[in-house]
């Protein structure tokens, strides 16, 4: 989770030299020289593919950029008629750099650090079409989707799809794991929940099962409180990644029996690291360690981290043992 | 929450000829107006009083405003030097307007109609004074917090006396149930819940258990997740009111046997009406309306609500009853 961003001096001069952000996503030497950044400097046992969640509503044709300092502007979808404008083939060509960019780095990576390829969840990709960007209320998403739930399901069905192929596209480009960022989960309301994000992950996770079962797929359903009970036992999901809300002793107890849990460090915690940081990881290590684990933050590397402290905390990781019974 | 607000055309009319968002609060004639609007309007069981949990702060010598469409703005208080500058005494002085806009509500208020007084909880209202306003990721506090716990103590302890003494004049004034709002409380990660949520909230009920034994008191840790169980069996805690993320099968399973459950519409389906609204109020009260429960919103009614939405959802309530076993 923006394991390469603004806070590694090396990102922001690649940056820098770039144009737009999304032209930094296409560009398969740029986004395979930042992903291989962090792996470069730290002690990790995995590099994310450097790109995003909203090439999808780009390669469908939906107008995207990002301005600075404000996050992603989409010219929103909001009717049957714009669902119908968007470009829902030749997809994979479109998408075709970030293939590149996965090729790239797998041939430079190490062989024993592994490479993950990732993609929104429908919800998720879908409140961004609709509202137009990042959202605090998601009042227009929910509408719709409380309102007009069949045509809605257009829309979710349509991404469905989209992002099946783009995560299978990535599997045959190099990627070794998947992950599925389902970050606005979490603004469902009970009734809504198991419809617009539980079913759509499960029904992509079947079809990766079928298609590419060695492939360990991470569901990352942000802020799901106790619904993240709902993928515990859900066919084709390896492991599940815990936001920093999560209680390490109930994931522990109700999940880790069923599937490896990721997670789940306070953002703050590594940017103000020290003893407060060393104290949170291992309460997490703790808790977490002796079941199929792996460490990570709860939720994206803030900007003005200091990539020191990430290096302290990889050696906190590292040494950390199980105590004995 | 919001009950009395925006979406009401009888609102915005006293609210444009009152001067800022805060002196309406202090002026305990428009506030009792507000107050009672909603319940003048619509077949509801309570009045809540028109006020904000801003007012703490404001009392407290800290500087606040409300800026037209951009929230609440504070001058950050962020350092012990400024914790010590806050002025404790007095407070029950200067917050005298609120108890008199109660003491003027009770008397209009028809008997059977309760009346509800409320204030935000301390990690909340230290968010606020932390951060300067809202916040997306609330980094300042949560720094603080964990930077240095035993400075970040002191303000949270001045807090939770504020907020007692501002509760205990609210019953004083008419109050016959409380509320405490931590309406950020969802924002603290797995290790610093219990202390700066949990703990502040058991010390305040604690004490209103004590000094107000027959006022009931209803707690909202909104977006606590799995962690609402922390307040199922709380000293002086009668009711636990909840976001519209909780799912209502988890709520009666696990705190309403032990306490009373209030929630939890999502606001976009008052927004939206209709039958979306009716099925997904159904819902709730089909789930927890067989035990103590108090329909409820799990948000604030959103501006652009049409009032006949909220007539039509207390014609819905009302007409409920439960299905024969």
């Amino acid at each position: 989770m923006r394991q390469a961003g603004r806070y590694l001096p090396e990102y922001r001069k690649v940056r820098a030299g770039a144009g737009s952000f999304l032209e930094l996503c296409y560009n398969p030497a740029a986004a395979a020289e930042i992903t291989l950044q962090p792996v470069t400097r730290f002690a990790l046992d995995a590099a994310i593919v450097f790109s995003d969640i909203l090439v999808i509503p780009d390669a469908l044709g939906q107008d995207v950029s990002f301005r600075e300092g404000e996050g992603p502007v989409l010219r929103p979808v909001r009717s049957e008629v714009e669902i119908a404008r968007l470009r829902t083939d030749g997809l994979r060509d479109r998408l075709q750099p970030v293939y590149e960019t996965l090729r790239r780095v797998r041939t430079e990576l190490a062989e024993n650090v592994a490479l993950i390829g990732f993609a929104g969840a429908p919800w998720t990709v879908a409140t961004y079409m609709i509202e137009g960007g990042t959202s605090r209320e998601f009042a227009e998403a929910k509408a719709w989707a409380f309102r007009a739930p069949e045509s809605f399901q257009h829309l979710i069905s349509l991404l469905e799809e989209a992002i099946g192929d783009h995560l299978l596209a990535q599997v045959e480009a190099g990627a070794e794991a998947l992950q599925i960022f389902d970050s606005w989960a979490g603004m469902l309301p009970d009734v809504a929940f198991e419809r617009w994000c539980v079913e759509p992950i499960r029904r992509i996770a079947s079809r990766l099962a079928a298609e590419a079962p060695a492939i360990p797929l991470i569901v990352f359903p942000r802020l799901a409180g106790t619904r993240y009970g709902a993928f515990a036992e859900m066919h084709g999901v390896a492991a599940i990644s815990l936001d920093q809300t999560v209680p390490c002793r109930w994931a522990a107890e109700q999940l880790q029996p069923h599937l490896a849990v990721q997670g789940n460090l306070d953002p703050v915690f590594l940017l103000e690291g020290g003893e407060a940081m060393q104290a949170a990881a291992t309460h997490i290590l703790d808790a977490l360690g002796k079941g199929p684990f792996v460490f990570n933050l709860g939720h994206g590397v803030m900007q003005a981290t200091p990539p020191d402290h990430v290096a302290a905390l990889c050696d906190i990781v590292s040494a950390w043992r199980p105590h004995r019974a």
